[in-house]
């Protein structure tokens, strides 16, 4: 018995109608929008641009949610695989009253039609794209593969929320997507949200099938079980009448959302008689429909719906050609707008009733627009989780694992709206403390033994960078607040989808209707230098290198160089919103350089002197360390430590820089440090030895706008790695404090003809370190043992030389840095 | 009925001993590798580094496959996914006798032991990963997710390879793994080669369970027949004898190859009667095995073999801890080292029986050492494809088009070793002259109306880039030659395998046995400039600076302006060896400025001054305008175009740039120009407004060492895109002629006060474009049509001036440039 049927479905087809006749006037009309005259060449755009072959099966699915979304039982979300079907997805926001609640411009009426048409694809318009511009959208259809992780990061915490995920049958076949249909593993039927996957068959990519519609329907099937879905399908004809296809979409979907409450239910149940919670078997949806449906059959002789051929304009040239014009007039026709709309272009009253109202149309809905229901995190003091650091160099501490404690605390004070994602790395990236006060997330089966795995939990781990990525997007675009660890190496995997994130971000700041979301933030440890068994495979610091080549309003870049300058950086990222933030930090044991109040004056600077370690007293230096990144900071150090001892009367400045980005031009970055505290800080004139945690060129990137950039020498990563000892890695960089001190004589006027021996022993010592690694397997002792030895004393209040702007210098003067080293 | 018993049986098992004595040994030992004294701490190793959980169940496939592999049916190659567990294949390419033959320090005895054991994951040594270094390997076991895609492109056009691909239950959890199942639709059973995955689970990740390994078998095996596969399991349990599991892999092994067998042979058999083939349901084994197994149960009274504990090191602080200590000896010798070694150390003869002989051995086949079956193209003659040029800028060509011309021969004259890879955008990107001579492979249903669609081709695509990338390297890697073409935007998806792939190449060049394979080759098309309607999402031209972070002497960019310039460099890089040429090139029409000697010329230097558009006849620039890209050509030569209308004494040289790295220091990159030509070229002291195709500040990272640096001023892409026309978008980026017109004005000295009005003209011309967009939904005609009013002559023979090297001086002088201009 068909469940729709008489009025009501002529009225869903009406609805289908009018969006898909909306969605032709978008790629096709600059006037003319209701037909009132024969269409002639003026009406019709000079460019025309866009995807018809994916757009009737999008506006086909939205009636159909809506038809099952108005009865009010879960709040629905539409997330938009194939977004490239932009026009299906713009047109049902019109229809829906959104598009002109957000752009009072662009009216619910005939002019506002005009410039619905008008401005899609074209200059000062919208992208053909579903994108941030686009009301109800939380996915940016450009870069394929990415639908269903929004999908399912959009849902956690969210239990109400039903998300229909349209695939794409050409996405289906990307990697990203491939592995997200194993994301109903990680979410749960009580206290999460469900997403119905909709793998949209239309058959065609831009000249090729699609490898899911050309095989066997069982295989299909058998794979979508695999997946631990239950598929159901719904198969429209190209020559099927529409009435029949609605009766059975309407049928399968009040099936699939009768299985998803029941489902829902029973979990429900169990969980309120303390029954374990069996995995549900989600439905999933199969809708096959002709691609470029309710488009013309041929055009030329040359069949076109159903093929290939609809996936962009199916008329070409319809501005100069007389007979393509009368087509689509014909075509636009066929929808019979003049049912559709009234006299004014306004769409007809009885469609309006078609849909959720309010907040809860998927055009308008809040969760679509993260910011709206963004709280700020109720986050811990990090200073009770400091590290004492009664001198310089004199504790030891694994940085990540601090940070660890204070994120377990930040995870017990918000236990609905933060989440840690990593691919199968928060132990290894010793953030494990977390596990005190949560669990790893997992659907599947749990044996006894398994570390901290649980149907729910705030931590969710899956070997994908992929699937991480685009959990935390959809959660962050959602309202919410989280962070990912990730290998510093392997973050690459996920370049291109920070490129779309920070894409989307750029847009979003332009748009006023979009509200402000948490920042994307990575933690990324297991770093370049310590890849002590894993080698040369793992090592690769270029992520910053990508990341600053984005937007610089969007972007920033902390390395901190240890435990109290993490926890202040990782509470900074935390706070802050619509920012992408990278903090670089190691997971290894290494001494602590900053008493807490140092370390927050430090990274509120983002850069400075530590006196310290600096032995220029008069502020007259004749030669900067700089450094940057943990072992970089260590290296340059103990290099300090090497010149204070062997050259006591070299005046040496030690910089250590945690904000990346105060580094550039101040008219790059917002962050970038004005040109005259650049030169306070790092001389106009004198030999700067930069000591960097990445590839060398970034700094030079940053930095050659300033005035003393012809006398920087950057030490970095050269890719020239192998599985090898700490120290044995940075002497095959050139970047340990051997060579820091060689840089230094070779640098410095003069020093290379007085201190040719001293050159000569840090050489020998070079090698000798290389000898004593190659024999025993492990660093020399003293090398690897090497403490801070100047005195030191408090590590607080600075009390700046008198020729540097108070901004710019950190750390304390009360002692005589070369007492107890001349 | 058993296929092996007795001391068949036993060998296999003493093989598979051996092979886990000699990784544990690998593991932890430095000295007593054949235990000939009980375990002191000074035989440990000081860091104990490496994989073991994945390690026996790797040597155990490995055995197994031997044993079918003997009978010579077909050609082995292993391909080990889960390749952190790299002791495995390192001890089997030492019981068969390569390791010694490839390292001849490495002796097949006591001493040869030692040194095994020493140099892995050790200083000096051998990564811990199945690497380059590694015999018999194709694959990197650093970064997962990549093995089945190197796998299947391994067996393109190699009939008689058997690819046995592990694909650990981590690495299943990855995209690019996830989506690579789907290659058996790409794979002809007659004319390709059979990969046979091996899904290993082992249950479990670093702290994680794997998610396959905790879905119902049911539900495993669904997946598996969805991908296309006939899964066979063999499940070993761990307090299983280990004679049971060998008689039941035994017969799997059998059973599966048998299966092959029938199935290419009943494709063969249709093929030679001319029947269709059907897609064959490929065997695949699942292989569930304990995590760790034969390694210890318990350490310190908790589970670890069959446990995630088991991952790398089961037992930690051996070398300190006498009871650990013990306990690793009474692990080793429960393989019975004594009845698999004499008393030299040699493996005992009857173990080397136990694998195919000579070059079918998989540690020592060819087909994982491509640089020895690599033979070069046959390639047609590049200039039969020139575009006619008769004047610059007279003729209009898309390059890409004019290049598929020319690969389209290349597909012709090299139909077993050459092949093109994209991601459904061969067409898109224009090189769709290809199919006049091949088809586009697929073993799924073909319907009528197809586009060259066949289950043979040369031309293989598949909408993932991943899948793409994977499939050429393991092409490249057997020793064939290849081309991957793609969207510019989009190769960032593969950013992380080509990092991996990179330094695959750079470390392959420094072992003597690796020999050079033919370069990764890319045609990055439908580029930043040019997305008319796909608009932000499609635009980031970063993928050349990800290129460049990596080592310098593997990597070379390419930005030929235009259709002669892209087919000499596209010669170039199919001849080249062991390199990643990226090459950037547009696929629009667009002017064509080179007649093809130019060109060759050109593309030889890599860059140099065009004549024709300059009017420094004197060889003494006011201004150089320099150009790396087809869009900033234009745009510069059309600025060129102003100046010499406008202020027609000004001396302006044109300098363009092909080969990006010229730009580099020579001391950096082996193509960088030296000091004394960039200065006569780019001159010390002038003023230089260099259009650039990608983000200005490569130019500067790849400049800052050159005199002239600080006179240099970059306009390229400032990530402000949007959907709009060809011209508004450079106008976006202020890379148009009219603001690099600006550029000149304010940059050269004292024409800023002069020419006011002429820059304010510049302005509103910007503004009147703007504006004319905006209300026409198209570019100002005029711009549009725009085209090169030199009288440009011939573009042959070069005259160069006095003071220029003659390699950086393109293109003729025969004319007066200004003549009719003024």
């Amino acid at each position: 018995m068909a469940t729709i049927d008489g009025d009501d479905l002529d009225l869903l087809d009406a609805w289908w109608r009018a969006a898909n006749y909306l969605a032709v006037g978008q790629i096709y009309l600059r006037d003319n929008p209701l037909l009132r005259e024969p269409l002639a060449a003026e009406h019709i755009k000079p460019r025309l641009l866009g995807h018809w072959g994916t757009t009737p099966g999008q506006t086909f699915l939205w009636a159909h949610v809506n038809r099952v979304a108005r009865r009010g039982e879960f709040t629905p979300l539409f997330v938009s695989g194939p977004g490239h079907g932009g026009p299906a997805v713009v047109a049902a926001t019109w229809l829906e009253g959104t598009y002109s609640e957000r752009y009072a411009h662009v009216t619910p009426d005939e002019e506002g039609m005009r410039t619905l048409f008008r401005q899609f694809s074209s200059p000062g318009g919208i992208p053909s794209h579903v994108a941030p511009e686009t009301p109800g959208s939380i996915h940016e259809g450009g870069e394929l593969g990415y639908s269903l992780a929004h999908a399912y990061g959009a849902v956690f915490d969210n239990p109400d929320l039903l998300v229909a995920c349209v695939v794409g049958d050409g996405e289906a076949e990307t990697g990203p997507l491939a592995t997200a249909w194993h994301a109903n593993k990680f979410c749960h039927p009580v206290h999460d949200g469900t997403v119905l996957p909709v793998l949209h068959l239309n058959g065609y990519k831009i000249a090729n099938p699609t490898v899911l519609a050309r095989i066997p329907l069982d295989e299909l099937r058998a794979l979508m079980r695999g997946y631990g879905h239950e598929p159901y399908v719904v198969d429209a004809g190209l020559d099927e009448e529409h009435a029949a296809v609605h009766r059975r979409m309407a049928d399968t979907m009040d099936e699939i959302v009768a299985e998803i409450a029941r489902l829902r239910r029973e979990a429900s149940d169990a969980e309120a008689a303390g029954r374990p919670i069996e995995r549900p078997r989600w439905p999933m949806l199969v809708l096959r429909t002709p691609k470029g449906w309710t488009g013309p059959r041929e055009v030329d002789g040359v069949p076109v719906a159903g093929t290939y051929r609809a996936h962009q304009v199916p008329l070409a040239g319809t501005r100069e050609d007389p007979e393509h014009r009368a087509e689509l007039e014909r075509w636009m026709r066929s929808y019979r707008p003049e049912e559709l709309f009234d006299d004014a272009g306004r769409p007809r009253p009885e469609l309006a009733a078609l849909h959720p109202g309010g907040g809860r149309r998927m055009s308008a809905t809040p969760h679509a627009n993260g910011g709206e229901l963004l709280r700020d995190l109720r986050l811990p003091d990090f200073r009770d989780h400091a590290v004492a650091v009664d001198r310089p160099g004199g504790p030891v501490a694994e940085s990540t694992r601090v940070l660890g404690g204070w994120v377990r605390e930040v995870m017990r004070r918000n236990p609905g709206n933060f989440r840690l994602f990593g691919p199968d790395e928060i132990a290894s990236n010793r953030l494990q403390d977390v596990f005190a006060v949560t669990d790893r997330q997992f659907e599947g089966d749990i044996l006894d033994g398994d570390d901290h795995l649980a149907p729910t939990g705030r931590a969710v781990e899956v070997l994908s960078e992929h699937l991480c990525q685009g959990w935390l997007e959809g959660y962050l675009l959602t309202g919410r607040h989280g962070l990912f660890t990730c290998y510093e190496a392997f973050i690459h995997i996920v370049d291109s989808m920070l490129n779309q994130h920070a894409k989307w971000l750029k847009v979003t700041r332009a748009i006023p209707w979009r509200r402000p979301v948490a920042s994307l933030n990575y933690l990324l440890t297991s770093h370049v230098w310590r890849q002590d068994h894993n080698g040369f495979s793992h090592q690769d610091p270029g992520f910053i290198d990508h990341v600053v080549n984005k937007k610089a309003e969007l972007v920033r870049v902390y390395l901190p160089p240890d435990a109290n300058t993490l926890l202040s950086t990782a509470d900074h990222c935390l706070r802050s919103r619509d920012y992408v933030n990278v903090i670089v930090a190691g997971k290894q044991p290494e001494p602590q350089w900053l008493d807490m109040e140092s370390a927050v004056a430090h990274c509120t600077r983002g850069l400075g002197v530590w006196d310290w370690a600096s032995t220029d007293r008069d502020g007259e230096p004749d030669v900067v360390l700089a450094c940057a990144g943990d072992v970089p900071t260590l290296e340059t150090l103990a290099a300090a430590d090497l010149l204070r001892r062997h050259l006591p009367d070299l005046r040496v400045r030690v910089v250590n820089v945690v904000d990346l980005m105060r580094l550039e031009d101040p008219t790059e970055h917002p962050h970038g440090l004005p040109h005259r505290e650049f030169d306070a800080l790092f001389t106009p004139d004198k030999p700067v030895i930069f000591a960097y945690h990445g590839y060398p060129w970034l700094i030079h990137r940053l930095t050659y706008r300033r005035t003393g950039h012809a006398n920087l020498h950057v030490r970095g990563y050269k890719e020239e790695g192998t599985t090898t000892t700490p120290f044995d890695m940075v002497m095959l960089n050139d970047l340990d404090r051997f060579h820091l001190v060689m840089d230094v004589i070779d640098r410095v006027p003069g020093l290379g003809v007085r201190h040719a021996a001293l050159r000569q022993r840090m050489a020998d010592e070079r090698l000798a370190c290389r000898e004593y690694t190659r024999r025993h397997g492990e660093d020399r002792p003293d090398v690897r043992d090497w403490s801070w030895s100047g005195t030191g004393g408090e590590t607080g209040a600075s009390d700046t030389a008198p020729d540097l702007p108070a901004e710019v210098r950190t750390g304390p003067d009360q002692h005589d840095p070369l007492a107890d080293v001349r």
